[in-house]
């Protein structure tokens, strides 16, 4: 796969010509910083073993050869010697897209109301049971942001079991798990049997929970329809229809904030999070608790209009997807990508949903983990 | 404190002259959005009871008066009348400043090696007990990022307490807490007597811990000192020294990677985070789990040269702090700011410390609470 190599800049480069007449240059530093070899990196957990100041300052190769389809290397003036799998190379120096801001991770599906009828939903005692089941449930978790299950058991704090499957309870000043309900002195508007607009939960905390399961126990009322939409569809449609209000909202922070008892919350986000190279990794979108934006003058009016007709998509038919949550379902969304919502409902009947938080990193882990170890077996009848 | 107010431009602004002469141009969408009344919010909690889609896209002030040290406020087209206090105002309305990237939140505290001798240091007994005690001990970490606790037992887990008074713990693939000493088989390097360059916890993690906790239970080995090392310093002196470095770190989110037994978790951030302000709001750095870097090919050796100033920056003496860790002492840092690190230790003797992670969000929520209730309090003898 190794066509040649040529040592340039008296060892500070390698030049590296692949098979399919390509070709990359590829700095020593990198080389040696990146090297897999038993002396560089701990054999079991796979850590490197050094720093970056263990690296000679003038780190250069002394001499290369292609063996065996790989690349061995000696360096100077530290005369470490390793060896590169070709494929590895191959894969890990190729530079990155250039992508336009707003790009959105490779495996992520956006959607829209299409999705209506065709949420992924599993049935509990599967994926409680089957680890295939489990991987196909999380896999959905992460290309779509929203998931359901059925058949989970109405009993308080069975949520927490559906987590623990896959990860960790967030705990928070909400407790492991809470109740959402009609109440009379709520301490949250979800406690109330008014319509919510879709958004985010709990934009003021930073971090702010990665993962959002409500389940349901009861729900006899008129009304009280659950809403989902895809943040990042919406995102992208703010974008191609007016790409500057949305690099205004991901370019100007403003806060969030919930004070009721003893919590006092406060975080400071935009309503679109790029990552430094432009990556779309979040949204965050809440009317209740939106704080006071500290804005220049000229920033105010411009920063409202991009504001509102972000909210404009975010309430469009066809972006939505709706549906009536029954006693023993339950769903997860994604809650830094999928806003959730409900419609109002009556006096009359009883409504009664819990909701937890968990964290991606947790769900992410056991999906890339269920995946190593099953994606070559059959995928379960 | 109102001088004067004259709506502008058919109502879509209102001017506002201060009583010291200078004056605010207040849009009444902002004024509309931001109207504190008990229409507009809810009495208990506070949050807000509309959304931007019900403000009319036309709306306007149709009358204003100052009244009583205050502004009364009627808007068309939809006749809401609201009044707000002037300092609430006042305070509200200011701009933000205008400041160079990598600026720190008002209220921190950037520390060196000036601070050896110096970390704030409370008792458990007091903090388990006093809420003055806690507060003063939360301050610190919130200020300094940094602080330590003696008189904890030397029971295993008893640190879960200690975040308990303030917070809520973040249960990983690591357990509630986990057990640093010396392992034959480590599925990490934290798990030998290696020393450890200074890092933060987990940054291949997303979100990564805000707050980390070690309690000492034995320490009877040569050697194993703490070290800590304030991150956001580090980064001012890098700032200052090579802005473009700054930046360029600042600017390329590179992957970090763990993997071993059942985890597998990656993330991608850059070691210096900014908002999308130019706060500065988290360094990730970790020379053991820093992946491969995914860089166009004229980027890779400016990097490193940016990340090997940074790294040597951070082994300064003149920036460190170093302190033996006794039984039955603990320190906990602000995992997104304060770097950590250890020298290493021989195999004779024991040493056993206990780490736990937690959120910054709960600690920040329980000292805004103490502060709101006990700030006016004389403190505690």
């Amino acid at each position: 796969m190794i066509r040649s190599t040529e040592i340039l800049d008296g060892g500070r480069r390698l030049a590296v010509r692949w098979d399919d007449g390509t070709a990359s240059t590829l700095p020593a530093v990198w080389l040696r910083d990146n090297a897999q070899d038993a002396q560089s990196r701990h054999a079991g957990n796979g850590q490197r073993l050094f720093t970056i100041l263990d690296v000679p300052a003038d780190i250069r190769i002394a001499a290369a050869s292609t063996e065996g389809g790989g690349l061995a290397l000696r360096f100077a003036p530290d005369g470490h010697a390793t060896r590169f799998e070709a494929d590895w190379l191959r894969c890990h120096a190729a530079a990155p897209l250039r992508r336009a801001p707003g790009w959105v991770r490779d495996g992520l599906e956006l959607w829209d109301a299409g999705l209506t009828g065709h949420l992924p939903t599993a049935s509990w005692d599967r994926v409680a049971s089957d680890d295939r089941a489990l991987l196909d449930w999380l896999d959905a978790v992460r290309r779509l942001g929203v998931a359901r299950l059925a058949g989970v058991p109405c009993e308080s704090g069975a949520l927490v079991r559906v987590v623990e499957r896959f990860g960790h309870v967030r705990e928070t000043n909400y407790g492991r798990w809470f109740d959402v309900r009609s109440e009379v002195n709520p301490s949250n508007l979800a406690y109330t049997s008014l319509g919510l607009q879709v958004h985010t939960d709990n934009p003021y905390r930073d971090p702010v929970p990665g993962l959002q399961l409500l389940h349901c126990l009861a729900n006899s009322t008129d009304g009280g329809e659950s809403v989902v939409v895809d943040g990042f569809a919406a995102a992208h449609r703010l974008r191609d229809a007016d790409e500057a209000a949305f690099l205004r909202l991901a370019r100007t922070p403003v806060p969030f904030r919930y004070a009721s008892g003893d919590a006092v919350l406060e975080s400071r986000f935009p309503l679109l999070g790029l990552a430094a190279d432009g990556e779309l990794v979040e949204v965050r979108f809440n009317n209740r608790s939106l704080g006071v934006p500290a804005l220049a003058e000229d920033e105010i009016e411009p920063w409202y209009a991009a504001y509102r007709r972000f909210a404009a998509l975010l309430e469009l038919p066809a972006l939505e997807v709706r549906f009536r949550l029954e006693p023993g379902e339950l769903f997860i969304v994604d809650n830094r990508r999928v806003l959730h919502g409900r419609t109002g409902f009556s006096g009359a009947g009883q409504r009664h949903l819990q909701g937890c938080y968990a964290d991606r990193d947790g769900l992410l882990s056991r999906w890339a983990s269920l995946r190593s170890r099953l994606v070559a077996a059959p995928a379960a009848a």
